[in-house]
């Protein structure tokens, strides 16, 4: 006799929702749930829904905050000419541990992907149109990665940009620093010496 | 400019708590809660709390089940005098699904492990035992991993079941069904030489 526990088959297939989640992984994270206290269930259960009603978009970059703008948004002390595209919050958590950057972001949450269904307008491409218009922002720097979406994208927003007499750049590709040379790819190495420098 | 949102940080750790869950992917679930919409957020949250207030301990058997028996102890038509004695709720689906036993089970909910500070009394150890003693019960299979403590604590409990006069057995070891002999290890080699058939 096989038999289902619906509240149990729900919370696994609540998990395995989660891109890179197998049916096992899921199965495993449900058992982990019922394995828990009361309190400690609640507080997972909370954290998901608090974590889901407090965080929203920065009104003006929309990287994710919890009052109406980012502390970077706010921050006096950053460069405002300057704003780096990115497509995810998380690049924006990358770029700041450089500690190099001190420009604004803008985070456009996702790229244009008609294979997926992706259009310009799912993007935030239109709020970063209308953060140009006071002429502060001289530069954008188009930080989408280097796959064909994210270099389709760029170029997309870089066309909307250049009229409106902003400079677009994109990042440097090459060897990433500690990598070996015997492993890097054709298009890869191809880029580093297009884009090589006089020492 | 690093900073940190309370609200998703809390989040990541609660996926991280998961076990093997790193902190990399408990991240990426993060984020893919925080893109989830309203309804959907709320879902995931009350599966958490519902699987884990609608489910409990069989009062029998200590699988997991709505009501307060589960279906199995509950069945007519299952052998009453045969308990197969697994670690986990997890055992319990994969015996159901071959469809051959007809007995029925008992959950420990563990191992004895000295290391992790596991001892008789933290398994449902005295429940099982309270389940002899109307003398229908007449053999118990003791289904524990074949890992050193699944030995032990079979062991342990085979220990207390023999003096109430109940046959106590263990599951055949051996080369698994569809497996390269080359491959398998000294020990499991030496267990199905020890436990051949006559054909």
């Amino acid at each position: 006799m096989s038999y289902q526990l619906a509240p149990l088959t729900k919370l696994i297939e609540q998990f395995s929702k989660i891109p890179g989640v197998g049916r096992k992984s899921a199965q495993r994270m449900a058992y982990y749930v019922m394995d828990l206290d009361e309190t400690q269930a609640k507080e997972f259960s909370e954290a998901i829904l608090s974590a889901h009603q407090n965080i929203h978009r920065c009104k003006n970059c929309s990287n994710f905050c919890e009052k109406e703008l980012c502390p970077i948004c706010e921050s006096a002390t950053r460069d405002q000419s300057v704003i780096c595209v990115v497509e995810d919050v998380r690049d924006v958590s990358a770029f700041e541990r450089t500690r190099e950057y001190r420009g604004l972001y803008h985070v456009l949450h996702g790229v244009i992907s008609p294979i997926n269904g992706v259009g310009p307008d799912d993007l935030t491409i239109k709020e970063l149109l209308s953060r140009m218009g006071d002429g502060v922002v001289k530069e954008v720097i188009l930080a989408t990665n280097p796959t064909v979406e994210g270099e389709a994208t760029a170029m997309y927003i870089s066309r909307l940009l250049k009229p409106m007499g902003i400079t677009t750049s994109r990042l440097a590709y090459g060897i990433p620093v500690g990598a070996d040379l015997e492993y890097a790819d054709v298009e890869t190495l191809y880029r580093a010496i297009e884009g090589r420098k006089i020492i």
